[in-house]
């Protein structure tokens, strides 16, 4: 059977999050819906490169599923768009060796965290961004988020409900930039993140930089494991899923 | 009793527009709920500077109302912000003169249309800007946009279902920008608009930039009054209410 990958976008604000459940509309459903009636009725699974919670986006997710019959990988994604809601966006479709997993074989992911520091909360944004009003540190923050980078065991930075057991991570870099429009974006690149990591992390520089933790608090959480040093989760509708990469094409 | 002037934001997404209605939620029902409840259970009647349609925004909206009691402005303005839905924000409120009138005394009105013309539509912009993906000759449109600066009767570009006697407005300036990740965004200044005008401008100009239209089409339109000469309304999404000017403070 041909496999496909795929990479998609989505606005997280209408969705239990990624993955199929009893209660509430997913991603993987909708496409999961979509792609059965492509497919002359027959199920097709979808493997994305991770799950994402409610309220989350993506602008880079990358899936991977196989269909019964061979198809032009184009005329699938124009399909697959047109026939799946408006706030599902698929950027590109390509057949792949059967071999490719979507998830195993990721190398690399990106995640942006939007952190609107306006006044006021913007009824545009409420969606996009985390809204934070309080004054914060950018000096003490970008030098707290160096003690993230690196091989690090994150468990203290992983939420409870995750079935992973390696929560060793390496994080390549993190990157904390002023916008235009009272905007803060938090970069985090590595090779994985647990369950929640980036929020928790997001949240406790959030708290290191409004001088409520030490500037070495992460350091401090990371070799003790000690909760206390570290800070409540960020909200789901600043974070986006920006881009997974894998080493080579394997087709 | 005083009277209060208030600068308003919204995302109209959720709405079926500005003005209570039978069927739909709007944004005077919110307003007028929150305000009744903050005025001793005593009913207020908002006045804003003009009706917005479903799905249309503002980020300079004017209202005016008048309270039973004393106030001061700023914990009003706090209260009104924290006790309406989250697409809902006030950004200023001030007492000003009982001869103070939202929409009677508005002497400019500045309006923002967003056009996106990325090759396939994104998630996050479906609700905040028109999605229009052919090719456009924007000096073209820029010379078209000149023959709507200046007074005219503009009947042909207000819809039906409008009660206003008098089409005649003056429009101060037309301007057509670029702006970053595929945006288009059409300025509109002018001592007012009719209802739909903007909308109607706008669908009119991306048909003469699209070459299906000539270029002298508004010129025409307004002379000889002619539909064949005008394109269609434009999408609500694309349409915020940017300021509302009025002459000079009363009090």
């Amino acid at each position: 059977m041909p496999r496909f990958k795929a990479i998609i976008q989505y606005d997280g604000t209408n969705y239990a999050g990624f993955q199929i459940q009893k209660n509430g509309r997913t991603i993987q459903e909708e496409l999961e819906k979509t792609l059965k009636k492509l497919n002359s009725g027959t199920r097709v699974t979808i493997h994305p490169s991770g799950r994402t919670d409610a309220g989350v986006h993506a602008v880079g997710q990358v899936i991977h599923f196989d269909m019964l019959h061979p198809r032009d990988a184009e005329k699938l994604r124009y399909a697959l768009d047109t026939q799946t809601p408006h706030d599902i966006n698929i950027t590109s479709v390509e057949e792949v060796d059967e071999m490719f997993h979507a998830r195993y074989m990721s190398t690399e992911k990106t995640y942006h965290y939007r952190v609107d520091r306006s006044p006021t909360k913007s009824p545009f944004k409420r969606l996009y961004t985390s809204h934070y009003q309080y004054d914060l540190d950018l000096d003490v923050m970008r030098e707290a988020a160096k003690d993230i980078v690196g091989t690090h065991d994150f468990s203290i930075f992983c939420a409870t409900g995750s079935s992973v057991e390696d929560k060793t991570r390496t994080v390549y870099e993190v990157r904390i930039e002023e916008q235009p429009d009272h905007e803060l974006l938090f970069i985090f690149r590595g090779n994985g993140f647990l369950y929640k990591m980036v929020r928790m992390l997001v949240g406790t520089l959030l708290k290191i930089g409004g001088g409520r933790l030490p500037q070495d608090a992460i350091q401090r959480a990371l070799e003790s494991q000690d909760k206390k040093m570290t800070g409540p989760t960020a909200h789901p509708q600043g974070l986006y899923l920006m881009e997974v990469k894998y080493d080579k094409p394997l087709d």
